[in-house]
């Protein structure tokens, strides 16, 4: 082992183990995760559905950790197949397509995917162009794409590999549209594997990442199915062309909840990987000098790279406990589906929108100055931080687009405003809401002598929220009362509402964190994350200082204590920054990084790597013979 | 042309052509430049130094935009030989070493690199480890690559192209060490291209992008080179082995802020280019409702949408006129190198270093935001997004990494500071400093009635500026204070510095904006340019409302009056936005994105490109018959 990290590790005043059982949630899930990584590092290649049936993995959290170790969020062309395709079958089929569809789905002989997005259509999903009309004399829909914008685009595994696609379409019958529902349309010929008439199918081309998925394209010309294609468990279509509603859409309303708050951990994990090469890695750079004449230091003890670096792995925890916090609610609240109580749905919804937005877009510029913090290195993909930021970065736009996500966590919040305006009293995350008449926007009597400690940075930080809140409110008040329709005043107060959103998602986030902290019983562990969330909330602070001063919570004077703090805490975090990175137990093999190695072997393991790189399979590579040879040869 | 764009052309408050000049720096200059454009779009794939040759182009600014049109920053293996190789013989050889190197250099029988970094040192030259140690017995140098870490790494064309090598090494003579030398190393067989005795060279693997550039790695063992394969124009080494000191480092620090200064202006270009792509195609993309019943908007429309564009829109105008007065201002105090007086040399070499990092910082940020308003298809490559981030990002790390260039700038601004205290009058770009102890750090009486016009906001940037720095210096004699020695001290306020640099550059950029739009004389190009300062200067202060809180040049009661004055110049900006990027007059071909098209027929385009795509070359991919049939026949 490197001398430098074998020193990081000792004297450690925590115990790892602890830390990483309070991430797994006990001792018994950081087993069951360790044997399902076990699992996949022993048997390489295996399908996805076979490990899910040999192995018992059948927990949804479990799911995730099987598949990121299976491919590290890279994903593959039958991806959408087992994650989408085979998940829409079982909760929208009838028994029928159930026996049609799901066997030989199951078996690989039918491979789908779910095409929903259209060229010109993405996050609006009524305004989706795609067409299946009925036609009662032959008993079938006639799938068709009307325009260029309405070829649907970006499925994943529809350019080569699927065969079937679920398409979501416009349903018209007798002669009335009855908006979007799903169909079952075959894609290609089960043996020759070509495109059946009427499909035009084929890759989108080259994209940021994702090299391995061929995401494709559709464009259907009155093609034609049965009409027990539609996926009628819900909604239905007679064989007169009457059309039948669903009576509920509750069930796909939890199942976006449930997405979006995987998409919440999955941010910290992926920014815990990040933190994990760009910590280790500091730890082993030497670069500069500090003081004059002496060694040149190791990169983690200038203040500049612990600014960069540490508030990042206090925000990858904040993160992972909000993921936990999310998934245990959705458990909590939708607990057996048929019995649960969801009246605390909405809150949920609207949190779990606005959080999917504030994690993304946090951690998708984290991972970057993770990257840069690396110097050159950090853009070989020896470093795999070039393939961890081009495979996280959709998730800013999937799932529901980042700002659109932000105004739906608006609008909750100005919902519950009003109510709070027309007397009522909040409960739930919004409650701070009530106190907003009494403490808010007329700047506070601020002591002179300022305490930032953890409890009381939480206040502030609801303060800031409640403040924004009211704010955007207020904007849309003003636009209304200068004439504007409620939408133009809603459209004109749009960057108000997002900064509320993010206010609002900071609090939460900051508040889920110190209430994990106030449960960690082991001394140790939670000294060292009390530190950390103490970080998380003075980092915040002293990024969002406007915020506020405004709310009249802090004064210019007392803005260089922040300051002050806040290099205090960055020194306080150096001497376990590598035992933090340590207790998330990323392994080699799957973190895959030749600075992230846990033993800092770097330099050797970089040098390995460049060898073997493909170019280097001859000494002379052929583009000598057949580029330079002759461009020399005409001078 | 797509109609919606067409409009947007239609009733322009403003001559396009004449901002374009503007840009270029003339009418006559807009003229060469499209010319050289023209040549490049003629000539495909012909090479540099034939169209350096044969068309005239040798003022540095026109080789510039000849590279950027050839490949648009994305790098060949010939780049290094053209831009560092050529350039070091012509001014660090010999007479005699021009002779035998220089002419079959630039008849491409020698093809060099410049090797300088190594495996574990960047930035600090003083770290680099590889040794030149002279043997007097045979009149050769001994190459060597003492360690892992001395490994050359990164140098493009290094891998496979390069049969020779500048190796910047530690020299030895006499058994002394007189510092980085440079010596022109033979890699590879004249005739064969083999690696020659000694010498371990290949590819350093994937990266990020430029997957067309062989980066490289070379380790020495124990190579031997003619004494006269020194670079000795400057420093020599005697056939006895006795060492001759060069006279000055003048150049070389002036070639530094040249690149750095280019390095600002083509932040401005990239970003110019991301704009014209997400603009042109926002005004194409119609997407939700903003009011019920009503047909999809154009995204352009949408608020949030304008608050993530227009402010990089005035960016990029601000980063193009701040490369062109850093140009200009080198132009002029160098002169003719001889005869200029460099007194301002100091002064620019800081600025260029801060400006360096600060706009190549806020250009990567904002080519991913530029790239993730175009939703899902931003992350395709047609759009050309991706590319320009992959091939942008690096130059926050060479020619200096940005925090190391901030921290350079930092250490002028303490010295200024230093020289105020002690009763100095500065001059030039931190005369604000003089000020500093009238105004700044006591709450300035701000008045009831904001004004926000621009000249006032270029203050109230200087009070800004002049604060952080004073508060940085604050911190460095607070930490003396507490007993810290100097270094220490300056490490543990390294936080502060950046931000006073940064706070810094800032104030420059603005004030660089303001004084070129008071050189405007048309009117219509002035008063829309005004607006865009104007949106430039008050976002930047709704970034960073807490520093001007803190100087308390602003109340938080007056914070909503800077967002409103906000959305009033987004709204004031949106019917000109098409018209504006048009102005960059980025050509279709050069910017090869689909989304960017000047007719706005994106989704036609982006069609044609799918279709055209490599996996689409047949309509049943091979990976059916060799992996997916396999995979089925098992089940």
């Amino acid at each position: 082992m490197n001398p430098d990290i074998l020193r990081e590790r000792q004297n450690a005043t925590f115990d790892i183990e602890k830390l990483t059982n309070i991430l797994d949630g006990g001792a018994e899930r950081t087993n069951r995760r360790r044997e399902i990584r076990e699992l996949v590092g022993s048997c390489k290649g295996e399908r996805y559905d076979q490990a899910l049936r040999e192995y018992g993995i059948s927990d949804p959290v479990e799911i995730n950790w099987y598949k990121s170790y299976v491919h590290r969020f890279r994903g593959n062309p039958l991806e959408i197949h087992l994650a989408m395709f085979l998940p829409t079958l079982l909760n929208q089929a009838t028994p029928e397509q159930m026996d049609r569809f799901f066997t030989p789905s199951w078996d690989l002989e039918i491979i789908g995917t779910y095409a929903q997005t259209e060229m010109g259509h993405g996050t609006h999903l009524r305004g989706l162009e795609t067409t299946a009309t009925f036609d009662p004399a032959t008993q079938e829909f006639v799938m068709h794409s009307p325009t260029v914008t309405s070829i649907k685009w970006w499925p994943g595994g529809l350019g080569k590999t699927s065969n079937h696609a679920i398409v979501l379409a416009q349903l018209y019958t007798q002669g009335k549209c009855h908006g979007l529902n799903a169909f079952i349309v075959p894609l290609r010929s089960m043996g020759t594997h070509m495109p059946l008439p009427g499909i035009v199918i084929g890759d989108i081309g080259p994209k940021f990442g994702f090299d391995a998925v061929d995401n494709g394209y559709l464009k259907l010309e009155h093609v034609r199915i049965p009409r027990e294609n539609m996926l009628m468990k819900y909604a239905q279509v007679k064989p007169d062309g009457s059309y039948v509603k669903p009576l509920s859409s509750k069930l796909t309303y939890g199942t976006m909840v449930f997405i979006r708050s995987l998409i919440v951990g999955n941010a910290g994990i992926v920014l815990s990987q990040c933190c994990t090469i760009a910590i280790r890695y500091s730890a082993v750079r030497h670069q500069s000098e500090i003081r004059a004449g002496e060694a040149e230091p190791q990169i983690l003890d200038y203040q500049t790279q612990q600014h960069k670096l540490f508030p990042l792995l206090a925000t990858a925890y904040a993160f992972l406990f909000a993921g936990q916090y999310m998934i245990d609610t959705y458990n909590r609240i939708s607990g057996d589906i048929n019995q649960g109580d969801l009246s605390e749905m909405p809150e949920l919804h609207a949190l779990s929108a606005g959080l999917k937005a504030f994690t993304t877009w946090t951690a998708n510029t984290g991972i970057e100055v993770c990257r840069m913090s690396c110097g050159g290195h950090g853009y070989s993909r020896s470093s795999a931080l070039p393939d961890i930021y081009v495979e996280f970065t959709p998730s800013c736009t999937y799932e529901g687009e980042n700002t659109v996500m932000m105004l739906q966590t608006a609008r909750f919040l100005m919902k519950s405003y009003r109510q709070v305006q027309a007397g009522q009293q909040l409960s739930g995350a919004v409650s701070y809401l009530n106190k907003v008449h009494h403490r808010v926007m007329a700047p506070q009597a601020v002591s002179s002598q300022l305490d930032l400690n953890l409890n009381t940075l939480v206040d502030l930080y609801e303060i800031r929220a409640a403040m924004l809140v009211e704010l955007a409110a207020q904007s849309i008040q003003q636009e209304s009362a200068r004439g504007k329709c409620q939408e133009d005043s809603w459209n004109n107060s749009t960057i108000d509402l997002v900064r509320a959103s993010d206010a609002h998602c900071h609090y939460m986030v900051l508040k889920m964190f110190r209430d994990k902290v106030d449960q960690i019983e082991d001394p140790g562990v939670h000294s060292v994350m009390s530190t950390l969330a103490h970080l998380y909330a003075i980092h915040g602070m002293g990024n969002f200082t406007g915020d506020f001063l405004q709310a009249g919570v802090l004064t210019g004077a007392q803005v260089p204590s922040v300051s002050k703090c806040l290099k205090g805490l960055l020194a306080e975090v150096r001497p376990s920054a590598v035992l933090l990175v340590d207790a998330f137990d990323h392994h080699d093999k799957m973190l895959n990084s030749v600075l992230g190695r846990h033993d800092g072997n770097v330099y050797e393991a970089m040098f390995e790597w460049a060898r073997s790189s493909p170019l280097n399979r001859t000494e002379v590579h052929e583009s000598f013979h057949k580029h330079l040879k002759p461009l020399q040869a005409k001078l």
